[in-house]
Order: C-alpha cells, then structure tokens, then sequence
C-alpha cells in the first residue's frame, strides 16, 4: 500500500533532541505555495506562546500559510516573553529556510509546561528536516508530534466530485489533558481541494464541535490546543461546501476517536448518547457529565454495569431533567458496529435485566452508553474512555 | 477518656444485615425531647428517596424532630416509588418505638444506588437499637454510617458563654463521590445549645458552605448528601449568633477536612488557597478547578511539582486573569500547622527553585498550595486529596 499524500504539501518528521533516544519531536509541514489556512485553539486563558503567536498570524483574514512547524517534548507554556521570542525564532528560521516571510509560518508546541524551549535544537532540526521533506512523509510526522501517545494517529480520505477528486488528510496527537474544548490535543488537517478562507474556517468550525470538543480523557483543558486546517488548492477542485464540511467532520471526528481510543491508561472506548432532550445543547451537557465522572469512568474499568453513576452524573449535569422518566440501554460496540442494546433502567428505576449479561457487555473492548430523557426530540454523542490504574501511573509521574 | 456525650441526646449503632459480616450499618440518634432541626440536601436533580422525605419534613418551619435514621450499605435512590414507601415504612416504626409522629423522624441512606432498600433488616434493627440507646454511643454511630471510609469521623467541641457551657458534636461519613456542594456525603450535627429555628439554618448554611461545599475528593456530586443539624436545647444556653455560627464551622470544617484526609485512595491532603483575586467567589472558582484536576491530583500522588498543571487548571477555570501575574507557592503542612513556602512561580514564569526541594517538600503527608492572582485582595480555600492507583481499584469494582 502506498503512503498517503496529499498534492501541494511536503513533510517530514525528524529528531532534533527535545524526545530522548533521538525519538522524532519534530514534525515540518511545508506547502508548495501559501496555503489559505484556518486556525482554532484553547480557550485555556494561559495560553501557550506558539498559541499566542498563532493566533495573531491568523487574526489576519489574508494570510497565507507556507508552513507548519510542530515539536513535542516541549510546550512553550508559562514561559514569558523568552518564550515568546523562541517562536518567533523558529518561524524566521522556517521562513529563511523556504525563502517566504516569517509570518508564513506556524508554530505548534506539547509537552511539559514552564521549561524553556532549547529553540536551537529546533532550528538544527529545521535544518536537518528541509532536506527530508516528502510528499509521503506523513506518518513520521505523526510520530514525531506524540507525547504520551502510543501510537501515531493519522487519517486520510479521498474524496470524490463531479470536478474531480481531491483529498483530506489529518494528523493528531492527545493522549492526557484531554476535556470538551481541545485538550493537550494538536491535530493538523490539510486538503489540496481549493476552499476560500471564509468557509475554511466555517468548514473547521463545525468539524471541531462535531468531534474535537466532543471528546473527554480527564476533563482537564491545557494551554496548547490547536486544531489547524490547511488548504493547498493544488488538486484544482474548488469545495467548501456541504460535502467538504461533511467529508472534513468525518475526518475530525476519526482523528478524535483515535485519540480517546489511545487515551492515558484506557482500557475501553465509550460511546455516551444522550437522546429525548429538550435541545441538543442539553443533551451534550449532560453527555458531557457522563463522560467527565471519575466514578462512571473507573466502574467501565473494573467492568461494573453500575448505572447509579451515570443517573447521578446526569443528575448534577445542570440539566432540568425528570428523574422518573430516565431509560439507560448498554451496547457492545460503537458507532455502526454497535450490537443489540440491553435495557438496564426505565422510569428511572433499574428493569429485571440480568446482571450476568450485563457484565458480559462491558466486558467487550468498546461499549455505548445511551440515556434517553423522555423529555424531548434532541440528542448528543460524546466520546470518552475509561480511568485505569495506567492513567494514574501515567500522570503520576510524568515530569520525575 | 470519657466518651463524648451532649445532654438531649442518646445514640446506638447496631448491625442490621445490610452490611456483609455483622458489620455495623444502623444509627439511630434520638432526642428525649422533639428537637429544633436544619437541613440542608444535594442539589442534584437525581434524589434519593430520603432526601425527597427530609426535605419534605424540614420545609414545615414549625418542624421538630424526635430522631434521626441513618442506614449505610444501601443509597435507596434510584427506586422509585418503592423507595419512598421505604422510607415511610422506616419513620413510622421509629415513631411507634418512641411513642412520637412520624414526621418527627428524619431519615439519611448512604451505599449502593438502585436497589431496593430491604426495609425489614432496618425495621428489625431498629428493635435492636432501641434499647441500646445511650448518650455516649456516638462513636458506633459515627462507625455504622461509614461505606469506603476507613475510619469513623467524629468531632466533639465543647462551648464556653457567659451564660454557661454547651457542646457541639457532629459525626459524618463520606469517601468518594465527594465534589462541592456536597457528595456521598452524610453529616450529622448536633448541640444541646438552644438555637431558635431561624438561626440553625442560617448558622448551618454558613458552615455548610464553609466546610462540606470546600471538599473535593473526585468531582462527582451524589444523591444523597445531606447536612443535618439538631438543637436540643438541653444545656439550657440561648445561642445561635456569631459565636455559635464560628464554632459550629470549626466543627464542619473538621469533619470536612476528615473526609478529604480519608478519602478513597487518598495518600496526601492538600490544601488550595488562591489569594489576590477579585472577589471571594471567582477565589474559590479557580481554587475548585485546581483541586478537581485529575492531572494536578496524580501529580500530587506521584510527589511532581508539577506546578504548570496547576497553572493550566487555574486557567481553564473560567475566571478572567492575568497570566502574567500568577504567583504560586508550595508549603510543608496546612492550616496552622502549615511550614515556610517555597515559591515556584513569579509573574506567570518559574523561578529558580530548587527541584530537588520541591520533590521533597511534596513527600508531606499535607501540603498547601497558594496560588496567587496579583489582582486583588480577595482569596478562598479547598481541600482536596490526591488521585492514587487504589482511587481507581476502589471504584472500579465498588459493586461486583
């Protein structure tokens, strides 16, 4: 099978020594030709500095992305105007090295918080990368963005038009820190269908609440997050329509899962389904609670069908709901791969269902969870994971 | 040592079968007189049965109370209206016992959510407990309403008034599902000081909010917390101003601050006090999202000073700040007890602190964490415990 690529993009992924063992942490996106480009990033109100520093280039609705420099194994968060700096020295060095103007040039950081970045090892790797640049090299770029990962996440999908066809390919990583509202999560999306910036940013706004912001590791929200969107044009098939949004929110959304799906320590895959809501609004927020309780999450870890815990997160959720008109149902699976649903509550009080059979289900490797309301048409999916005893070895010891 | 006693009340903790192995599961709190009585209860919209009872009885301003229920082993929530008949079953055989009405008897369930209380075991030991009530019998009541706490939580604190002497006396229980505004969490106050109606609600809701709306043990929020407060009215000391508010918070507090040190898996207990901010409530915001963060509490377990993460919560808290201003500090002890800080972080940077001094401040069994904002003079404290592997062995299998 061939290596995916993408008309109009070069990439590599090298090491420059921020990872130990020469792991790759450094991944150089370049495109051909400026690229439209449309940007989302934390609302964590301590921001990173390549956050900080992006977001001003994309505050310009005419600018134009050359290319896209991500490391791991350092954040550049908490780190001042030294920080600051770093950024703007990685970007004039991408920039000298392609011949396009500093401002071309975005700059995406994860790793540990308030450590200052050694940005010369980044300008080495710079250097060691432009010569490695290839159309095919994807998923060493995947690679050199992980950081708790344990493997690379990295989607491609061909899409087909009466124009012709054209394609989109994502990248992402995120394994901890992961809460409604882009976590330690960096993912990098790029098509080479020609879409102008206005519904480029419509089409990632839409992707990232469909599928970025539905997912939950932890609840926690770092000072990183970045969902960029990239647009080479050089398959010469104008989109942005409905189809391309579509196309692009499956694409977010597969990135998304493999995220949860590698999730600190998880175990298990959830699907949370909140149906018979007044508003979708609703039916999120409460699909929100479920899947952020310690107490749901460590129960899918120990395989424990204990549907009191996901009543009583619904509960304090904020949500206006009738106690008495809850339905839960479990499924083996997620998604279309889910199997027949064993009703376990109705009327808010548990049904004769077998506790031996329930057990079962929770024992497959991805379990959908689905709370209906009775309240209404509206209905919300999140996604999230169990929280095992890894998670906690993970996070306990990340930094010593 | 003479055991705590508070004149008015006689107390018995017996088994009656809803625990495994005779354990005690069974308090019964009687007053020799109907008593003066305040309440507060979880607001989450999923209640359990005796929840929906005491609020019922306490919303009668005029409301006295003869006695006190109080099973562990089995929520009684999430059953419908079996649950509430259960409830009613259990008042009216503590009122035929004591010769009393049955809307003099308040009842508090703590355990298992979903199944059907077996309301004869309770009935049956009540019978037993009956002639077992003593006025020092409170430490096997504290010991009767204990679920995953691995030990009783009793506070006793006798008052001094020119008037004379009266004593405060409260027994809670609570482990996990601890979040603000009270969790699994059962607390039960009692004073023979003579406190008119008003003031006992208006002393026990700033307590309340002072001490069980200040925890946090892992975000989740139960439907069965309840806070009760009982006024016999024995010492014959009028109180219920701003001395007898003061003292009752100290107790609250205590009880409070045992439930965190006890709390499931806890190895450490962490005080988080932000100072400088704007108002009290947007201190106690951010103090809440550092003490909710997964990642801050297994750090936190795994001894990381891993100061960015607490940063990162404040900043994800919803509260406008300048990052640029945080100031945070480490300290040896809490409270009183609390030893000289080491400060980790200056106008949003680190500073030179010595790692090695951080980790090893960080082994303290208690730990205060001072986050401050640099805007204004308001500040708030929370307690909180660290996130541990038997956290999740304890809820992963609480049922199976």
């Amino acid at each position: 099978m061939s290596l995916p690529q993408v008309p109009g993009f070069r990439v590599a992924g090298v090491s420059c020594g921020l990872k130990p063992e020469e792991a790759l942490d450094l991944a150089f996106v370049v495109g051909d030709q400026p690229c439209v480009a449309a940007g989302l990033f934390t609302t964590n109100r301590v921001k990173a500095a390549p956050v900080l520093y992006d977001q001003q280039v994309l505050a310009d609705p005419t600018a134009r992305v050359r290319a896209v420099v991500i490391n791991a194994g350092n954040a550049n968060a908490c780190t001042g105007e030294r920080g600051l700096a770093d950024v703007h020295r990685t970007a004039e060095e991408a920039a000298t090295l392609l011949g396009c103007e500093p401002q071309q040039v975005l700059v995406l950081s994860t790793g540990v918080i308030g450590v200052p970045l050694p940005v010369e090892k980044i300008v080495h790797g710079l250097q060691t990368a432009l010569p490695a640049l290839r159309p095919d090299g994807w998923e060493e770029a995947a690679r050199a963005i992980m950081t708790t990962d344990t493997r690379p996440k990295l989607v491609y999908r061909p899409v087909t038009t009466p124009e012709g066809p054209y394609t989109i390919l994502g990248i992402a990583k995120g394994a901890g820190m992961i809460a409604p509202h882009m976590a330690t999560m960096l993912a990098l999306l790029v098509t080479d269908a020609a879409v102008p910036a206005p519904r480029l940013r419509q089409a990632l706004t839409h992707a990232t609440a469909a599928s970025f912001n539905r997912i939950v590791v932890d609840g926690d929200m770092s000072t990183n997050d970045t969902v960029l969107l990239l647009s080479s044009g050089a398959s010469g098939v104008r989109a942005g329509g409905a189809a391309f949004t579509e196309a692009l929110t499956q694409v977010a959304q597969e990135l998304a899962q493999a995220i949860v799906r590698d999730g600190e320590g998880a175990t298990k895959f959830i699907e949370v389904r909140v149906t018979g809501a007044r508003t979708p609004a609703e039916a999120e927020q409460i699909a929100q609670a479920i899947a952020r309780s310690p107490l749901v999450k460590t129960a899918f870890y120990g395989g424990d069908p204990n549907w009191g815990r996901i009543l009583a997160a619904a509960g304090y959720s904020g949500v206006a709901l009738d106690p008495n008109r809850l339905a839960l149902w479990f499924a083996p699976g997620t998604g279309a791969d889910a199997g027949p649903a064993l009703q376990l509550v109705a009327g808010g009080r548990p049904t004769d269902y077998d506790e031996e059979q329930a057990i079962a289900l929770l024992a497959h490797d991805e379990v959908t969870v689905r709370l209906d309301l009775g309240m209404g048409e509206a209905e919300s999916v999140v996604w999230t994971c169990d929280l095992s005893h890894d998670y906690v070895t993970i996070n306990a010891h990340y930094r010593t």
